[in-house]
């Protein structure tokens, strides 16, 4: 499978998917970005296993580089942690025509992205994820933005990165939880868009668990592939992009009641993999799909341990409100996303409360 | 004179200049923005002015209408005042589409512009100008932000309005000095691109100061087009933009070292003022123009009571330290814009460090 090009009328980028390419970051930027100097933001907690190796590849690639630490987690991913890089960047006199790199997860990718989105008016961007959520989701495509006090990425912008350099070897050192959590990801762009993928990733789950070298870099440029074909057919999200938002509406309401991040709470990857189910189900309920898809999900996520279920959800009215606040709403009607069959989903605008209300307590019961 | 469009290849709107068009800002929005709702953000000294007049056009479309008022000063143009407008918008569920207008001076479009750049990763936008230099300047062209403590404007993005709408008749009220502010960057217009527009207002100069009708809408539409075919050209300034910033660089190192908005420093009209007879001199020195032109934009803007010699100006070491601050700095080099001849400029990326302090000193001593 070839590297996966993102073409925009305005814009266009390589997503890079490679087994050990950190030692390449350096030449691949100099190609692209050339400048004299270079910023790496980077999670704390992947700068120590991660950063060296970046910034050396940089280096002798001819940039002089700063390197910020940011500290990792959702609840770091706000207005705060926003000003304090702008500060950094001026410092070290980071001018307009500078890469600001992020290094880590979603969250640091968001905060970093949102920066070099609005530092000068938009400076250029590098994404390289090293977490597989981030890989197949987050750093493709362009979305970035912090959270506000009062609900989950309210701020941001649209700042597509000069190029995603993903080097697959970082899965290595990433805790299971947050694999699985990636994984989640991966299993909604079967549901949403191919039925294939979602059969695969069934077959192979050994070989992916394992960290199977060929199969990470195959399942990563997959699911690369399917987020950058749907980007690159509505970058601005004014249709089909929304289909990403599988799983998600309910999802960010589990996250945001919990307060984002809390360490006994949820990780976005169950959370989302929660919120499919419950969409699924409201979607079977509905008669608008059959009831095989719904079986094959719940089965697929508990062989990859994440939640299908959840007995100590917090309470329905809060999950409600939470979701008008969801950036999905128009016009007060909250839009879901529900699937038509395995490998297709619908936008649909029109669901009763009462269904939601049904799908929210059903992952209480189930 | 006809209506201005801005036409980008992504985005065109109008800039509609008239007397009196604040009565019918609703109807010129609901044919472009229609939604159930509207947030205006407006300057604490408009509002008690203008804000009920256009709160109710705007009540008479069909919008129902969050009023917020924002402090006003330079100042004020900050993250903290973005965060805070964010909880508003936040609060009012804002949505989407739900379309945001400016209402006051250039602090208030930058802010609200960039709140509406990022809130929900950028929600419609309508400027509503009522200082003339807001009006010719930083209303058109889709140019938001905001200021960090270490310089002016550096965060922000691109983000154009849906449409301007300037009522000329809030002229009527401006302070005389930020009036002749505004002046200012009309006379630059005429400088960097259009002779006739230069001579029209020394021609025209009683009328101006007298407030006619028809000569402030004359005025503001001729330099709006100026400022909406330099926009055409170069929307992101990779070019021909930057010419707008003739008298800028130098204007904008008076107000920052300074300190932004102080109440006894320099206006920013007075800062551009004496950075255009810093350029225009520096030009002259260097041969690259006529000694004429200096000549004939020292008599205008003595007529304007703007000021072209400053005694008490600040150390040249810290104005030269600004300055490499500024954004137009690409690799460690000042960019300057020079005349050429009246109605047109250059960018010129190598001029000696000795030459721009010899062209702050003969502020000093002129």
């Amino acid at each position: 499978m070839p590297e996966v090009h993102l073409k925009l009328p305005h814009h266009q980028y390589v997503i890079h998917v490679r087994a050990g390419l950190l030692a390449e970051l350096g030449a691949l930027v100099r190609a692209v970005v050339p400048h004299d100097r270079a910023a790496i933001l980077a999670d704390q907690q992947v700068l120590p296993r991660h950063g060296q190796a970046a910034k050396q590849s940089l280096e002798q690639a001819g940039y002089s580089v700063v390197v910020q630490s940011v500290a990792a987690g959702e609840n770091h991913k706000n207005l705060q942690a926003v000003a304090a890089l702008y500060g950094t960047l001026v410092e070290h006199h980071m001018e307009r025509k500078s890469p600001i790199f992020a290094l880590g997860g979603g969250v640091i990718g968001d905060t970093a992205g949102f920066v070099a989105a609005t530092y000068l008016r938009g400076v250029p961007f590098v994404q390289v994820p090293t977490t597989l959520l981030a890989m197949v989701d987050a750093s493709v495509g362009g979305k970035v933005g912090v959270n506000l006090p009062q609900g989950k990425n309210l701020v941001g912008a649209f700042h597509q990165p000069q190029l995603v350099a993903i080097d697959t070897d970082t899965l290595r050192t990433l805790p299971a939880r947050e694999f699985r959590g990636g994984l989640a990801e991966c299993v909604k762009h079967g549901v949403i868009r191919d039925e294939q993928l979602f059969n695969w990733i069934d077959d192979h789950l050994d070989a992916i668990l394992a960290l199977d070298s060929a199969s990470l870099v195959e399942l990563v440029r997959w699911n690369v592939r399917i987020k950058a074909n749907v980007v690159m057919a509505d970058e601005k999200e004014t249709g089909e992009r929304a289909h990403l938002n599988f799983g998600h509406t309910f999802g960010h309401a589990i996250e945001a009641v919990q307060t984002y991040g809390a360490s006994d709470g949820y990780s976005h990857g169950e959370a989302v993999a929660l919120g499919m189910v419950a969409a699924t189900r409201l979607a079977v309920n509905a008669r608008r799909c059959d009831a095989s898809v719904l079986d094959r999900l719940i089965r697929l996520l508990d062989r990859l341990s994440l939640p299908t279920s959840a007995k100590n959800l917090p309470p329905t009215d809060a999950l409600l409100a939470s979701m008008q606040l969801d950036k999905k709403v128009a016009s007060g009607k909250v839009r879901l996303i529900l699937p038509d069959r395995m490998g297709a989903v619908s936008i649909v605008g029109d669901t009763p409360a009462s269904a939601i209300v049904a799908a929210w307590n059903s992952l209480r019961t189930s």
